[in-house]
């Protein structure tokens, strides 16, 4: 077996009780990307254990709560400056009560007894990200070995209720979709028609008639028609759009 | 000065540390009518204080917290079965680090340490609440000495940041007035468009436009044009509608 070295930081979490982060309080993010006509979404995988999480940590007790999503965001996956909002709360008083945590503190060799702050139930504030996949290089951090994007209909195996926060947050996506810029953030700043439907079509799963679909877009403020249509030559070249 | 007798139960909650609540983390409840043509919300005053709150409380350790809200609400209120979501959860740092806990203390004759968990930093999930003003009549408990309502365009001082919390709530309502059935639960079950309209305009401090508006109306699948009409004997009474 290999030789665990428990990251000395670590030690400091586990062992911090009360002071530096609120009780029984984590953040959770569902990081949204989009690439090859697939949505994407952004795990990571915990050292000593075979199971994904969504990116997530703890709030400092003079922290907002929005900051504390940026700097987990930050710290976990490398991303900064990203369309992030808070979508949920998750509350179930068994969400985090798993045996997951404890294999991992014992795959590192590391005992807690049963009244350490990380076994108490946590709720959990989810927050929802929108990035354009081309721009992002993840990282990984001192718990995660691994930080990767998975196509949303290939999901592995999640820790805690991470698959439910994961369709709670595609649920407000779906819902927001003639409100919000939604591709703003996940297409390329220029763009057709026909890719932004395409888009649509893969957060609803479904095929939008296109009449209606560029009917709805156009009456959205937020979209705009350019001059310019996409380069490539054929003579009926679609108009590109843009966010304004 | 009035001689004053601590409810046994206050005693409880606040010598009560760490074993029935969950530290750290609250619900507030917007609880929103609609009578004589005016938004109204739900607000309590604390005994021994002249301010005002929105009804709220704790969660209990082994409580899923859309249950704690129905129960806050039941026990603050008088209210059950109700349209009852959460909009948003609220975590400035300094939110609840107010002196309103401490006076009303004080006014009750109360030393708490300042480690008690009463004044630690809270988290709160707000849940908004939509209710038949008709049906309802709001009760007191232990804490308040009224509960009552109050139209939104003539707020009292409320304490914490509970204003900030009506406005967003407010905010997250008007978002939604053309995808949820809010009239379902602001009106009595059969209306006429005027009367919906006036509804929609009051909630967003704006008047619309009547062929707009009707437009709009007849394209949510919720809503359903009766054959009856408004009794009253006009021949050209309108139509009255109604949410299925």
């Amino acid at each position: 077996m290999e030789n665990i070295k428990v990251p000395e930081e670590f030690k400091v979490l586990i062992s911090n009780r009360d002071k530096r982060y609120v009780r029984q309080c984590s953040i959770d993010c569902v990081v949204f990307g989009f690439a090859q006509n697939q949505m994407k979404v952004l795990l990571v995988q915990w050292k000593y254990l075979d199971k994904w999480t969504l990116p997530g940590g703890f709030i400092h007790q003079d922290e907002p709560i929005d900051q504390a999503a940026n700097r987990i965001l930050k710290e976990r996956t490398g991303l900064e400056k990203l369309y992030l909002k808070q979508f949920a709360t998750f509350g179930d008083p068994h969400r985090s009560r798993s045996k997951d945590m404890q294999q991992m503190l014992d795959a590192m060799g590391i005992f807690l007894p049963e009244d350490n702050w990380l076994f108490e139930r946590f709720i959990s504030i989810g927050y929802l990200a929108l990035v354009n996949f081309d721009r992002v290089t993840p990282n990984t951090d001192l718990l995660s070995s691994v930080c990767g994007w998975h196509n949303l209909s290939e999901i592995p195996d999640l820790m805690f209720d991470h698959t439910h926060i994961i369709q709670t947050a595609l649920g407000t996506l779906r819902k927001q979709l003639y409100t919000e810029p939604v591709g703003k953030y996940l297409l390329p700043e220029k763009f057709t028609m026909p890719e932004l439907q395409k888009l649509y079509e893969t957060i609803l799963g479904e095929p939008l008639d296109r009449r209606n679909f560029a009917k709805k877009i156009s009456s959205m403020s937020s979209v705009k028609r350019l001059k310019e249509r996409k380069s490539g030559g054929a003579h009926r070249a679609p108009y590109l759009y843009t966010f304004i």
